[in-house]
């Protein structure tokens, strides 16, 4: 009996370690492996005691639990994340602005006549002010400018470029490092338990690819965000994918759904946002049948981070919070729900 | 020293078990199991011997061997395969366009003008060349009545119930039992070696979508069509996606690469095509550096399938049968290469 416990044990090790080494769960006795390993140890360990991580701990457990009357195939559990503010930072602009603005500045050598020409002109004296005070057409015009009239294969190696130097106003961080740990926890939750996350974003789709995958372990083919039109140009030698200056989506608002509905052609089970420009994919979300999960991060941290939501401007959260009771939206309050909210920040 | 035996044994034989019950290879130790298991039996039996089926087994015996100079990162093992003539049968006319008919004639109820209307006239007469008279104007009229002014859902299950009904004018089967039984085994064997394929067809997406994941085990979130726009209605209760008459991308030809960045975000190392309609995305997998491995399916079999090539019209195959040396583009003589060509087929 003796040597029988020790095959046993020692079987059951081997299968266990085996199991929670796939990355993602493909069958019902890794699900199982990594339920227990859930079980064991804190999935969520920089969120504090609360509603907020409770609620998502007892929604993961019952969709993922065969037999509990909300469970839901792996092959439908589809996760939505918004990107800028829902993941990482987007203050004091949105990080894409600030490589828009930097973009303009290397180009800059290669366009003497921005010298004399507004928005550039404002961008290149660092008065955006000024830049800005031709509103949308003046945006379109440094966006375009800096994200068009070149290979996709220049324009990841401008991402990654700029990614690798420039940093935050406020932190002196890297971009990519400010990153929210909470929401990294997140999302290697949800993939534990057969979870697929997927941003669903209003930046631009090839600015993200760039550097997503290592920051958060989401592959360039789970995100949908916002492009222009490409062209296949064949004259060149070897042929390239130019990236021109037309608009083809604008993942904003009511857009989210059709872009989800576009790249995934299922609706999300999950959805993570921080403003009204994601009410869209959270009303879609939470008005399929079954069960939903809809998740506001509310900026109330002035302190370790910003505050901002009611207030009209960029990444207002105002129709989100007056019908998060009616969706049964759970707001992650930044300052009390996060224990830190950088992975580079101490522990409190 | 026989104890000691006896449990490695055993280790090795759960290790090996549990590794390959894993779906899809995530990582190193899956990736040696899967090997094994693919080096003790035949991975696709329904090719004959020959150097179509030798060079896809060196070719994905060298991109996924540790150490190997062609190794290929599972991160970057992308596939991807046309979906009409590539995965199932597109002869006499397209899938897709004998829904459009069937569904025409259904709608026909609501529509009482259509009967004295071309191209709608025709369709309901059975008189298919007088429908088509008015060119592609007329084919956009009939794919539009039948495509758009409806919710998603609506268009789902128009397909699903026509999938489940409609059967081919030649074979007598259901559309969706006509998928090439060889292709299947090529799916499955580059997913088990860690590839993952998607569908990147001129058909449309939505229409697609509903049926593909059954039938070639590809979920909706890695298929690339042709498609409508859609708007988010969120003045019906509940909301709804709404198909648009309007289109949204064309995914044929060198609109392929485009679609397949905007989807994927990277440049696929397997293709599987079948017409010129494939060739940019040919083009776009075999001029990227590294390993890269083009199959066109040609059409070779007129007794079990059809035979056509380089006659002008739907389908062509000129310029890629031109330019395969070129790009060392292999070419799937179904005849010959193939023991069956539909699963329902008896092995010969």
């Amino acid at each position: 009996m003796v040597k029988k416990t020790k095959y046993t044990t020692l079987l059951l090790s081997a299968i266990l370690v085996f199991t929670i080494s796939c990355n993602q769960p493909q069958n019902k006795t890794e699900a199982k492996a990594t339920a227990i390993e859930s079980i064991i140890t804190d999935p969520l360990p920089s969120w504090n005691e609360g509603t907020s991580k409770q609620s998502i701990i007892d929604f993961v457990t019952n969709t993922t639990k065969e037999g509990s009357a909300d469970f839901v195939p792996v092959a439908d559990r589809i996760a939505c994340f918004d990107n800028d503010g829902t993941l990482w930072t987007e203050k004091p602009l949105p990080f894409q602005l600030y490589f828009i603005i930097d973009r303009i500045k290397t180009l800059a050598l290669q366009h003497p006549e921005w010298k004399s020409k507004q928005p550039f002109k404002g961008i290149l004296e660092g008065d955006l002010k000024t830049a800005m005070a031709g509103g949308e057409k003046a945006l379109v015009e440094i966006a375009m400018a800096s994200h068009a009239g070149m290979t996709t294969d220049e324009f990841d190696k401008s991402v990654k470029d700029w990614m690798a130097t420039a940093t935050h106003p406020k932190t002196g961080k890297h971009y990519n490092e400010m990153v929210y740990q909470p929401m990294l926890e997140l999302l290697d939750y949800l993939r534990t338990n057969g979870y697929k996350p997927f941003i669903v974003s209003g930046g631009g789709i090839d600015f993200m690819r760039v550097w997503v995958e290592e920051a958060y372990g989401i592959p360039p083919y789970q995100v949908i965000g916002s492009s222009n039109n490409a062209k296949y140009d064949t004259t060149l030698q070897p042929p390239a994918l130019i990236k021109l200056a037309e608009f083809n989506f604008n993942d904003d608002k009511l857009a989210k759904p059709v872009g989800i509905h576009q790249h995934i052609g299922k609706r999300p089970v999950f959805t993570g946002g921080n403003s009204d420009g994601d009410y869209g994919m959270m009303l879609y979300t939470s008005t399929g049948t079954g069960p939903r999960f809809g998740l506001y991060v509310h900026h109330t941290d002035s302190l370790r981070e910003y505050f901002y939501d009611r207030e009209p401007g960029l990444a207002r959260l105002n129709q989100g919070l007056d019908d998060a009771a009616k969706y049964n939206w759970v707001i992650v309050d930044m300052k009390k729900d996060w224990k830190k909210i950088y992975p580079y920040d101490e522990k409190e």
